[in-house]
């Protein structure tokens, strides 16, 4: 058994690992942290659970932490989460950061799509992406990890394959992604209201979507050179969910077969992403509270184009079920232990 | 007064014709018609309007129909559209068809995309594309209208002025779409059930599209060439509305800044396309129920990229609002007489 | 030409006014006031409409008001209404007022039920209840209309007759309601955020719902004595809509047969109010976006016990489009003007 | 380990029950039939499962199900399922019936209420009626158990305390509940497209579910004398939950405050129905997905007048989640295993 604290419980990423931690046959969730000064007993977080669970979220000193936790999920705010990261790091614990501060290698990027100056870039060197898939042997050795974004996961998990190959062109990627509002946190908004959602659909950040440089990293890392990618990110009226269409184009139409087979292989073994055959294509309702990521390809014999569209749950695959996947990796846990999908 | 013919006036497109031309000033909606064998008092078919209201859904003789419509607005199955815009158009009626029979300049191309072949080619070189912003000199005179399907109109209208201005890279657009539930029609099936589609959200006919040649004809048109679209449309858990959403690369970073420019100038006097100040993006609610077209652009300077926006209401601009306004524009009516958005 | 003015135009109701009025042909919108201090342009509140339009909501003096306005609808938080009302009755205009402010008859049911004082009970006795097929002789001549709420309208016109005529027990009479979440305002809260209510449904304020003493008051009027009601309201995933299930016992069993008949007759000539045909039941969706009040009702021979089912627009029949039909019937100018459902 | 088999499993109580009884530790699921010819991989018909899950859905010979099967679930149309059940209840099997089959005492009501005349009344004397909060003991026995109908889980557990105790008048229970879209099953209809619900809600078979006798059947149980309900059901666009709104009326003002008593100590060592504190009601989210029946009530000094409401989901503790309690008490396993709510 291990103990694992979540820092940061009350938001949809710390309820969402509350509920497949008290799944998980090897966990105890010891520690539960939230800076509200009243303590929530975990059933009044989610109402779903039964009334007489005994868990609590509250706050707890660092000593309660460090000595009653080993793996510790950070699901906190931008700039909390490094500072934070680098204390339980230092403590030798295993920290896995669901926010963004550990995830891209240039801390200049921050500045310019987070808005911030990152304070610990020495930390950007030492975390590993906690992409399952790509990174699966350093994390097994990882003691800080950084938790992919949601779109980020959907995207790469579709391109990284074909770029790594050269089969398809760096210059002219194009995504365009759609989220459920989860994805937006619990934080109250205008848009985010029920009136205002129900019936709608719309791109909002475009140009300015804080995952660009996260998706680009991992792409160039994969094609061995810059990648700018051209990514619209779009809100749906629907609770969970992303969906990532990336319309590319193949470095030579007679590659377009390789495309498919590529992909097949490269998840071949993968336990959480399922490339789908022929003619068929993701749904975010196949995919939502599962850690599954579904991949449905096109190609047409003859053409440059191609188009790979990948599905997730922003909250389990796209978060929440990914740190529990890293953590059982690193810990050597059955690597769906908690994830079942049923 | 003008007396208007809707031929096929139970699906979703002959009911919005309905509701619009029931406002219009000056038409007199002679003839309603349906393969049903028995009446449909209107107010059955469309609960909200009042129960003494004297307007009936019923099969109408062929004599009748030429002797009591001036206009008629043909709401068919593809073929059936064709066979029956041939024989009113012989009788000297204006038709304004709203199926794709007379979109597609190349006959072939029916075969390949709609999976028939066309019977009446000739047809197809008589009939104006009732796109007003296009075509609106055309139109003014046209007797055979082929009125744009819902995808088209909002991809053509984000991009046609660009590439006429050879301001975009014809080889590499990608538009992703998503519709509302009413672009597949009132057929009964099972993924239009709401326990499938609420809370879901897939692409779908992924490079099978039919509407893909009707877009790629209008593109080629501008561009003066050939242009191959990537095209993906997805399903959205909405009534109404479509999401277009197109990648481009612009021919050169310095002309980045004309994209805008280009697209202000060329619907300035326009009184459906609305393009929206910079920073602002269109979404599907403030376009439903209305006539327009609303477009938003991102360029960035030094970048090759750019992303064009469009939203229309799919049974509105996207079908019987754009066919009122063809009918406006061929009969000098005011262009917004009926399309009034209160 | 009547000039209108709309105080507190920003809300749901003012903007459903500004709709409604824009679509009237007696009606000269002159005045759109706010309390905010920057100027709105109406397409800005509301983007539906034309980018052109030339309206503007923004701070209006007094003097203004006074001097450009015949009839002022209110659209205020209460107690500010009753304090506006009497300014502009004093004044000599006709006031349309959609708070609560002037709608019960006993001062005292404010503080219980709305938890403030009173200040102008005398307002009170002065106002007509606009409920047009209860009281249009009244409103014919009224100068101060008590518009009456969305849930008082959609009861109390399917308990009225009945009751009037002594058909159903008034001891028994339990009204279960729900209505969509515009009924809510436009209040940011964190019940009306999407992910809270899309795929919920539940009670609220039981025991306590402001409408409780409103229907009472009518009901009570109908019966000649006090009729105490079992009232609970529920919060639908939708945006709007009123359904009003009526649970009632007939005073003798050998009266069942009268229940719709007193119905049909009482709405014979009622241009709002649908009384549907045996089997037949409301939906919100057949009455949004129209003024009707569809009514559906349940008897069985022998039995005591009966149904009656009403359904509203909450926004229009249950708002908006109720204080036009009042000011069309304060007017003399048709009854459906700007209120037809096309 | 007991071996399990769903007699009809494709459908969604079908499906439920698989969900449950793979996350349950003693149970293998040794049957799943459907009457299509071709079988169905259980991962085609629940997407969310992983593809490589060795399970299927297929047809089965009586005597294979006699040889692996303990326990049978019956997910089947009314008729066949009376059927079904007296064939293996006569090989010496646990069947427990979610269809209606079993639940009523009374023969002749089938007639009436659901429209065909009973073939084999002597299962009715046979069956136990599993609703663990009622008949736990009868049910540890039991080999013919009548899963409830989902309406009446949520009815009777609001109401059977009370009427047992006499708190409540038996003439004048009026209940108006409303069901989310799976309750009306998987099959194709118009009224459950998504263009047609969404946004929608109304009453329907007003005055005829086939519900009503089961719930006055158990109530009349509790109050010792024949129950006549007012019952009204809507249909809600949401994928699942019930929530059940009880107007009721004491049998003396001075027996208000033993109502809530009633409740919470008849359910106080109760694992799935929770008693809300007072001011608290149900919503159908706080139970989406779990076995819980929540109960909420409202009652005022002095009035005679009190309200009940319950929440359930439909397809759990509605359904397929009680139809695994009802096996686990009778088999005397834990009895929320399987169904714990993370």
């Amino acid at each position: 058994m291990v103990n694992c604290a979540i820092i940061g419980a009350t938001g949809y990423t710390g309820m969402e690992l509350i509920r497949i931690l008290l799944r998980h046959s090897y966990v105890n969730l010891s520690i539960l942290t939230t800076r509200q000064k009243e303590a929530i007993p975990v059933q009044d977080l989610i109402p779903q659970f039964p009334h007489d669970l005994d868990l609590v979220v509250r706050q707890h000193t660092d000593a309660e932490i460090k000595r009653n936790a080993d793996v510790i999920f950070l699901c906190l705010p931008h700039t909390e989460a490094a500072e934070t990261a680098k204390k339980y790091h230092a403590a030798g614990k295993i920290v896995i950061d669901l926010s963004a501060d550990l995830r891209l290698k240039q801390a200049g990027l921050y500045r310019k799509w987070y808005g911030f100056t990152h304070k610990y870039p020495a930390l950007l060197s030492k975390s590993v992406y906690g992409l399952p898939e790509l990174n699966r042997e350093d994390i097994r050795n990882a003691d800080l990890i950084a938790n992919p974004g949601c779109y980020p996961t959907a995207a790469i998990l579709s391109l990284y394959p074909l770029l790594e190959k050269g089969l398809i062109r760096k210059e002219s990627i194009a995504v365009s992604a759609s989220s459920g509002v989860s994805g937006a946190g619990k934080k109250l908004a205008q848009n985010k209201q029920y009136y205002e959602l129900d019936e709608n659909y719309y791109a909002y950040k475009v140009g300015k979507h804080q995952h660009t440089p996260e998706i680009e990293q991992l792409l160039s890392e994969a094609a061995g050179k810059k990648v700018n990618l051209s990514f619209v990110t779009h809100l749906l009226p629907v609770q969970r969910g992303i969906l990532s269409t990336a319309h590319v184009i193949v470095t030579s139409a007679a590659k377009q077969k390789l495309l498919r087979k590529t992909l097949e292989l490269f998840y071949a073994t993968e336990p959480f992403v399922r490339v789908l055959p022929e003619g068929k294509f993701p749904s975010i309702k196949d995919v939502c509270n599962t850690n599954f990521c579904d991949i449905g390809i096109f190609t047409e014999k003859g053409s440059e184009k191609a188009v790979v569209i990948s599905a997730i749950d922003n909250l389990v695959k796209g978060a929440s079920g990914q740190a529990v996947q890293n953590m059982n990796i690193r810990l050597g846990f059955p690597e769906d232990e908690g994830l079942r999908s049923w």
